[in-house]
């Protein structure tokens, strides 16, 4: 019989178990609200379940827990922060205030992260930066996993990108927040280790040749959503979270799982813009964007699922099945 | 037997052609010379072909040929570009040399061009951008042709996106552009001149069913690349090209061919990054990105046909066929 659990148990759970594991409060704290908050938004891959590979990452040495990221700003409109190889989230949390000012007083303004890590729901920051009254524009990128189209060597990372519009009300609009794949690489994990296949169209074999068997998937590349398109865009997080951000290249990264190769020092980079410095009535324009799109059956606007899931979020808590349960050691009552 | 003109020749006759048709000769030049560079890269579908579109516009009122641009800058890192109805070339012209001393100054700027028009090859503008050292990042935005996913009602363009990365020695390592549908819509329109189906899979009907008849696909919306993702990227240039811009919206916008509707009045997005500012060695990380690109045997750099069309290009010049050269008036040697 699966536990039930709230979202302040979760968070207290997270805190406690990323701390037992070597993390101090400023590192173990916004991990464990990233955690909150994905389990929130129903996203249950980077919520309780990701909770093991963070302590495992804080035991082997992949992720510093008493890193203390370092920001500076050197142009008005450029900050820049070293995670010095502890996890993300603080690192984002120290640059973002700068990130917000800076917006505000050159219209727009870029913070790049370098020496970092998975940095959970790249939508997530989207979001606060966008509550702020900015448009969010993030870049993250990942250990290589896809080839350029027409090669087998894989390149550039899942890297995924995420746009948040303000609504003028302190939220956003709507949320956007896609990977450069055809389906995230945990699709793929996952019906490995149920032994399932996977569809044609998904991966690659380590030739480059199609493959429906999704270890051979594992081993060779992810298939790039609409082909060179998707590619290009993996290419634009790669140059904007990777090299400008003076990070590891995705195909020099370690893994995101498992406990090999120390810390991947991948990177990211946050654009936040004033839209107010450009032209006035932008809200209301993104307003009669959205209405356009939600108006129309059978048509959502991104990132509706999320809102919807944490809408729907029962009192109760989130159900955590007899496995993770276990590792975890959360006690049923 | 079809005539060959040269670069030169392309350019002097497109000047006079505008000018013939009401546009001053700040307006003519600019939209010439980009007349120039597309043949050049051998893009002929934004060349010589384009020019009686271009005509026409003038004659009929779409474009104001006597437009002058304005130029402000609210912010430090905000320039912003008020094109006056006329062609979109010389409204960037205005802008991009102020993005680029904001971009030097504050690490990243933004210029946003609004009562604007087709600015033809969006790669050239960022290339422009990464001649200078800076990374350039272009949104422009089209009359709507593409639903959500799911809905029938087109709601973005095709909206593309380019990414031009300077190589550190005055040119670009690579120059992306794409845009956010799975074919160019001018591909349907050819098809449908030609009286030829179209494949499966570019576009549905007036009711969201799939077609193959290329006038039942202009009746009805352009399919996006790789679904929900293509109209993610599209939404992103909307939101940038025209809400951020102050611009008219995809779904307002008149076509961008024909007489009907008045001046388009979309708009552009230009953003320009100095990697100096974030951190040191960009220009080697991008050469080694583009070495592990370029070295796997069937792969190649974006823009590489572009670059290889520049190479190829014969002295004797550009082949235009009888029917172009009727409706240009081009004389026979």
């Amino acid at each position: 019989m699966p536990i039930r659990i709230s979202l302040d148990e979760i968070e207290t759970l997270a805190v406690d178990r990323l701390c037992a594991a070597g993390a101090d409060l400023a590192q173990a704290r916004p991990v464990a609200q990233s955690i909150r908050r994905a389990e929130q938004d129903g996203v249950r891959s980077h919520g309780l379940m990701y909770l093991p590979i963070y302590v495992e990452h804080l035991t082997c040495g992949k992720v510093n827990g008493r890193a203390q990221p370092q920001m500076s700003q050197p142009r008005a409109g450029a900050v820049v922060v070293d995670a010095g190889h502890g996890f993300a989230h603080p690192a984002i949390d120290l640059g973002l205030p700068a990130l917000q000012e800076a917006a505000r007083a050159c219209g727009i303004a870029a913070l790049t992260v370098r020496r970092s890590y998975n940095c959970g729901i790249l939508g997530h920051h989207a979001k606060r930066i966008a509550e702020t009254g900015l448009i969010g524009l993030c870049f993250t990128h990942a250990p290589a996993s896809i080839a350029p189209v027409g090669g087998r060597i894989p390149v550039i990372g899942t890297n995924p990108f995420a746009l948040a519009v303000p609504d003028g009300a302190g939220g956003a609009r709507f949320v956007l927040d896609q990977s450069a794949s055809v389906v995230a690489k945990s699709e793929v994990i996952l019906r490995s280790r149920r032994g399932e296949p996977i569809p044609e169209g998904w991966a690659l074999d380590a030739e480059g040749r199609p493959t429906t068997d999704p270890a051979a998937g594992l081993k060779g590349s992810m298939l790039p959503s609409g082909g060179a398109k998707g590619f290009g865009m993996g290419l634009l997080v790669e140059v904007l979270a990777s090299a400008l951000s003076g990070a590891v290249a995705s195909r020099d990264a370690s893994p995101f799982s498992g406990p090999v190769g120390g810390p991947p020092g991948t990177g990211q980079c946050f654009v936040a813009i004033d839209p107010d410095a450009f032209a006035p009535g932008f809200v209301d324009r993104i307003a009669a964007l959205a209405e356009a799109i939600q108006a129309q059956e059978g048509a959502r606007l991104p990132g509706a699922r999320r809102v919807a899931a944490r809408r729907r979020l029962d009192a109760a808590g989130i159900e955590v099945d007899d496995d993770l349960a276990g590792r975890l050691q959360i006690q049923k009552n």
